[in-house]
C-alpha cells in the first residue's frame, strides 16, 4: 500500500521484488502495526517524508531469504523461517551523536523504514504496510520465540522501545514510588506497563477516554483519573493526597497535548522529574513558570524523542512477558487491503491499536 | 532476654521502663527477627558489641507512648496505637559522611539498637529481643497498615534493607536482564524478589540447600543451581549458554563464603556488575586475577554495607506488596522466652528466618 | 543592622550577647556578603521573612567561644581562633526529603540565618550584618587557612555552593565542552569558574554589562557576548558556528530575567543540559514548545534550588585554590555602620559583590 | 618497519601504496608513539597477533588521499593535508555491545591497527611504525589545529584515551578531592592531568622512579611517594593524615603491576572508587579481603579497558589545551630506521615516551 498523495487513500501496488544486495535480508510481514504518527504522515504533517512512501515502521515478520551473511543483535546468524523483530531506525554510526556521544538516536542521518526512505529509492519495499519488506545490512535485528502472536508484539518496536528509553533515562528504580502517566493511548499503556514493571506502587493515569483508562487498569494502574469528570485541582488534591502531601515521584508526559507540561510539572514533588516523550508533533507552546514550578523545586524535565536498540530489546522483553496482557492493547485487525480503514480507525481513535495482518 | 557472657544462653531478664525523654518512644514489640548476625555476636565474632546486651535489631511494633511529639518520615504525628517500623540505625547528621557525602550508612558514629548499645546504657530497653523497645528521638520512623503480619515485614527492617541498598546502587533498571544470586539465604531470598521487582527476565540462584533454592523459585528464580548437584564448570557453562554466551548482567553476593567472590566474576558478561553484599563479617581472601577478571572485561564490583532509611522504605514497600510470598520466608516462630532455641534454629541452619512473636 | 520594616533603611541595634546554649558557637564576624536576593528581603519581596530580621546570609568568621563540644563536618574539635565559614541552611534531618530522599536542600523545615529566623527569636543575633552571630548546634561547619582574605570567601557559602549545587547534578566531567552561562552576576561568574575547572575548552557568556563581561574573561570565559550589542540570532549564529553547527553541551541560566530559558534552550545542542539555578525569585512565565525544544532535541532541563553542605566544600576549595582571581568578585566593602549603602550598591548593580567588613 | 618473528629485531620492508578502495584514507605519518604495549607484542606475550604485523597503534598524521568522500567525527568532509588523529580501534557497530549496550569498546569483533590486523591483509599498511598507513572506511577520525607538534599529541590516542575513559565512568566533578595514582608511566602522567583538570585539590602519585614523579609534579601533583623510600604503612600514613583521617576519595591504578590493588583498596575512604586500568597484560593475582576491604567500606572497583571514540576526543582536548606541559611527556625521538632503539628505550623503561617522527 502506497501513500502517493496526501490526504488521498493509499494505493494497492505490485512491486516486484529485486534481488538482493550483500547483507539484505528478505522478510514476510506478518504484523505491521498503524502508528498514530501515520496519521499525522498521511496528513502531509510531517516533513521527513518524499513521496511515494509505503507507510509502516513497525513490523513483525518470517525471514524468507539473507543474501550472504547476516547476524542478531545477539550474535546469532539468522536463516530463513526465523521470526524477526528490528530496530526501525538505522543510523550512520560515524557521526558525533553516533560515535562520540554514543546517542544514535539524535544521529542526523537516521533513516527510518516506512518514514524518509521512499518507495522510489530502491531496493522500493521499505515500508511495513505490505507484504515483504527488505531489511537493509546495518538493520539491527532481534530473533523472538513463534509462541508469541506478531500483531501483539508489533507495539515494541515503536512505542513500547520509546517508552523503555523514557523510563532508561529516568534512571531505573520505581520500588515504592508514585508515577503519573498524561495520556492512556499506547505510549501510556507501555508507560504504565514500564512502571508497574520497574516497581511504582501507585500509578495514577490522566486521560478522557473512559475505555482506554480501564485498560489502564488492566495493566497495573491504581488510579484513574479521567479529565472531563476532574478538575486539574482535583486531581492534583488527590495526587498529593496520595502522597503525603508531596507530590508524585515521576510523571510521564505520553499525550502530546497542549497543556499537558503546564499540568504535569503542577503533579511533581520537590526533586521530581518529568519525562516528556508524548510530544512527537508540534502541538502549540507551554507556558512554563521557572521559578515556582522548576527552579524552586529542584524539578528535572528530560525529553526523549524515539529510541535506540537496546530500547526495542526492553519492550520485546516486557511484552514476551505479558503476552496476553499485551494482547488487549491491540484493538483492531485489518488486512493489508484494508490498510485505509485500519488508518481511518486511528484518525478517529476507534482503535486504541489498529494492526495489519 | 539479655547477652551478658558470649556462648552463653541468654538470660530472661525483667527490666523496668524508666521514664521517656523528650522525642522518645515506648514501642511494644509485635515481632523481632532473629538474624544470622545475631548469631556472630552471640558468639563473641562482632567487635562491635559491649556487653550486656539486649540482642534483636529487627523490630516491629506499636506505639504505646510517645513523649513530646515525635514524626515519621511521612510528617505524620506519631499515635499511641500505630504499627511501626524504623531504621535500625541511628546516624549523627553532622559528620563527613552524613552531612557532606548523604551517606549515612558509612557514619562512623553509626548506633545500632540491639548490637553496639548495651543494655547497660540508659534507657536500657535498647534492643528487640524483649517485650518493649525505647526508640531514641533520632530514630526514622515508618508506620505500616495492621492488615500486615509484623513477622512477616520484620527482615524488611535488615536483609531487605541492605538488599534494596544493593539495588539502589546497582542503577536499577533491569528490564530483561539476567541476574545471579549467591546464597538462597534472607537476602539472597530479597534479592530474587528484587531483582524480579525491577524487571529482570531470567534470574539464577547458586546455593546448596535444596529447599532454600526450591523458595527462591517461588519468588520468581527461573534457575536454581545447587552447588553440591553442579560443578562451577556447569554453572558457568549453563549461565552463559542461557545468555547468549555471554554471561550475567549482574552477580549478587549474598553468601558471605571464602570463593563466592572468585566464582561470581567468573559468571559476568564483560561490563557487568558485582554487588556485593553478604561478606558481613570476615571470611577470608579472595584470589582476584585483576587482568583478566576486572580489568579486561570493564566489570564494576561494589560493596554494599547495611542501608539508610529509604532502602527500608523501598523493602517495606516490596514486602507489603506481595505478603503471601513474603510469609514463606518465616520458617520459624518462637515467643520471647524461647529466643535461645531461635538462635539455635539460625545457628543450625534449620530455620530459613526465625522470629520472635 | 536590623530589617524592622520593609523599603526602610536598616537600623543599628547593640543586642547583648546571650548565654550560650549546649553546642552553640559564637562567631565574631569578619565578612559578610551582600547578596542579591537580600536586595529582594529588603523590599518585602520574599514570603519567607518574619520581621525584625537581622540580614546576612552569607558570613565568614572566627570562633569566640564553644558550649560544651562542637565539631566540624571533618571530625576536627572546633576552638577559639578557628577561622570558619559554614552552611547557611539548617535542615531537620528527620523528614521524607532529609532522611529518606538525602536531598537536604529541599527539605521543608529548612532555616537559614540572616533569612526565616527573626532577631526576635532566641539566640537573637540570627544574621550575618552584625560584629557576632551564634551558630546553633546543628550548623554545619568548616575551618580554612588564615591566609584566605575573608571578604574573598564569603560569596563561597551562597552563589559559590549554588553553582556547585548546578554542576554537580550535571554531572561533572566538562572535557573538552562547550559552555554558555547566561547572566555575568556572581552566580554566572562561578559558573565560569566551575566549567573551566571541570575541564570545559569553550566557555560563553551572555550579559548586559561589559564591565561584568570582562570580569568573566579573566575568569576563563572564552567569549563574551552583549545582549545590548548582539540579537538573539546572532548569539545562536556564533555558538552554533563554534560548536561544529550543534550549539551547546550544556547551558546554565544564571540570569533570572524572563526569557533567559527561552533563549537558552534554542542554543543547546541535542541531548543537552539545560542548568535553571538562576530564578530565585518569581520572574513571569517562560514560552517554551516542549516538541521543538525539548522532545525532539532529548534535552534536560534541571531546576537547581540552593546546596547542600557538600557544595559549600567544592565552593571553598575553588577559592581557596584562586584567591587573587576571586578578590576581583568584590568590588565594594563597607563597613557595617554602612551597611544600606552596600544595600543600595547592589540594588543599583553598581556593585558586583558588595561585603561588610 | 614489519615484526616478522617475536623477539628479533623489526625489518625495513618496502611495501607499495595499493588503490584506495571507497571510503579509505591514505595518511602519511608524522608522528607513531611507542607504546609499553609494544614491548609485549614484540615478545609474543599478546595473543591477539598474528604475524607478520606493522606495530605501531598510536599515530598522528596528514591525509594524502581519500577515495570517495569521508567525513570526520564532527561532520567536516576530509580532504588532503588535513593534520589527523583517529579511533585506533574500529569496532563492528552490530553486535550486543556495539549496538545494544553501546560500549563499543567491549566489541568482540574490534579490530586494531598495528596490533590485530596482520600486514599479510589488504590493504596491508595497517601500523604505524610506517611511513603511511591507510585507514579504513570506518575510522573515526579527528582534526587538529597544525600548531600542535603531533609527537605531543601522538599519546592522547591511546594511553590519554583509556584514561579519559577511566574519568569517565569514574562519575567527573572532582572538585576538592584527593586522588591517588598509582604508577607514573604515561597512563599516570595522564591520570595527573586529568585528576587536576576535573578539579582535584590533592594528587598523590605513587613510583619506583624519581624522575617520572618529578614529571608528575609538574603535571601538578601535590604529593609523589617514591615505592623504593617508603613503606606502605608510611604511604598510607601519609594519605590517611592528609585526608582527616579518611583516605583517598579515588585511586587510579595505572601501575599494572602485582599487588598494586591489594594497597590501592587499603588508601581509599570508605565509599571511594578504586579505578583499575594499568593491568591490560597478565600480573598474576591479588588477594583481596572482600569484607574487610570492599563490602564494610562500600567500595567501588572499576575495570576500564581500552577506549571509544569520545574518550580520544577528551584526551585530544586535554593535550591541545597545555601543550608544552605535554611535550614534556615525549621523552625520546627517533626516526622510522630506529625503531628498534626505539622499543629497546620502552623496554629498558628508559625513555617514558618514545616517538617515531
Amino acid at each position: 500500500m502506497v501513500l502517493e498523495a496526501f490526504n488521498e487513500p493509499l494505493v494497492l501496488k505490485e512491486i516486484d521484488i529485486p534481488p538482493l544486495e550483500q547483507g539484505q535480508v528478505l522478510v514476510k510481514l506478518l504484523a505491521s502495526g498503524v502508528c498514530g504518527s501515520d496519521v499525522h504522515m498521511w496528513k502531509g504533517e510531517d516533513p521527513r517524508l518524499t513521496l511515494p512512501v509505503i507507510p509502516g515502521h513497525e513490523g513483525v515478520g518470517k525471514v524468507v531469504e539473507v543474501k550472504g551473511s547476516k547476524w542478531t543483535v545477539d550474535g546469532d546468524e539468522l536463516k530463513p523461517g526465523d521470526s524477526v523483530i528490528w530496530n526501525r531506525g538505522i543510523t550512520c554510526g560515524k557521526c558525533y551523536y553516533c560515535a562520540e556521544l554514543k546517542e544514535p538516536s539524535l544521529c542526523p542521518h537516521r533513516l527510518v523504514y516506512g518514514i524518509n526512505v521512499s518507495a522510489a529509492e530502491k531496493p522500493h519495499l521499505n515500508g511495513c504496510y505490505a507484504d515483504y519488506i527488505i531489511l537493509r545490512a546495518h538493520t539491527d535485528i532481534f530473533t523472538f520465540p513463534d509462541s508469541i502472536d506478531p500483531a501483539v508484539l508489533v507495539s515494541a518496536s515503536c512505542s513500547g522501545a520509546t517508552c523503555a528509553h523514557a523510563f532508561d533515562v529516568a534512571g531505573g528504580n520505581l520500588t515504592g514510588q508514585s508515577v503519573v502517566i498524561q495520556g492512556p493511548g499506547p505510549l501510556g499503556v507501555f508507560a504504565v506497563a514500564f512502571a508497574k514493571s520497574l516497581g511504582a506502587s501507585q500509578v495514577f493515569v490522566i486521560g478522557g477516554s473512559a475505555e482506554r483508562l480501564e485498560l489502564c487498569r488492566t495493566f497495573g494502574a491504581t488510579h484513574i483519573l479521567n479529565r472531563y469528570e476532574t478538575t486539574l485541582d482535583e486531581r492534583r488534591a488527590l495526587i498529593t493526597g496520595s502522597t503525603h502531601g508531596r507530590g508524585a515521584d515521576l510523571v510521564v508526559e505520553a499525550a502530546g497535548a497542549q497543556g499537558a507540561a503546564e499540568e504535569g510539572l503542577k503533579l511533581l514533588r520537590k526533586g521530581g522529574t518529568y519525562l516528556s516523550a508524548g510530544y512527537s508533533q508540534p502541538a502549540g507552546a507551554e507556558t512554563i513558570d521557572f521559578y515556582r514550578d522548576i527552579v524552586n523545586k529542584n524539578i528535572r524535565i528530560q525529553g526523549v524523542w524515539v529510541s535506540d536498540t537496546g530500547h526495542i530489546r526492553q519492550a520485546v522483553d516486557l511484552v514476551t512477558g505479558a503476552p496476553e496482557l499485551f494482547a488487549q492493547l491491540v484493538t483492531h485487525r485489518y488486512t493489508i487491503e484494508h490498510a485505509n480503514s485500519a488508518l481511518s480507525a486511528m484518525k478517529e481513535k476507534k482503535a486504541l491499536k489498529a494492526v495489519i495482518v
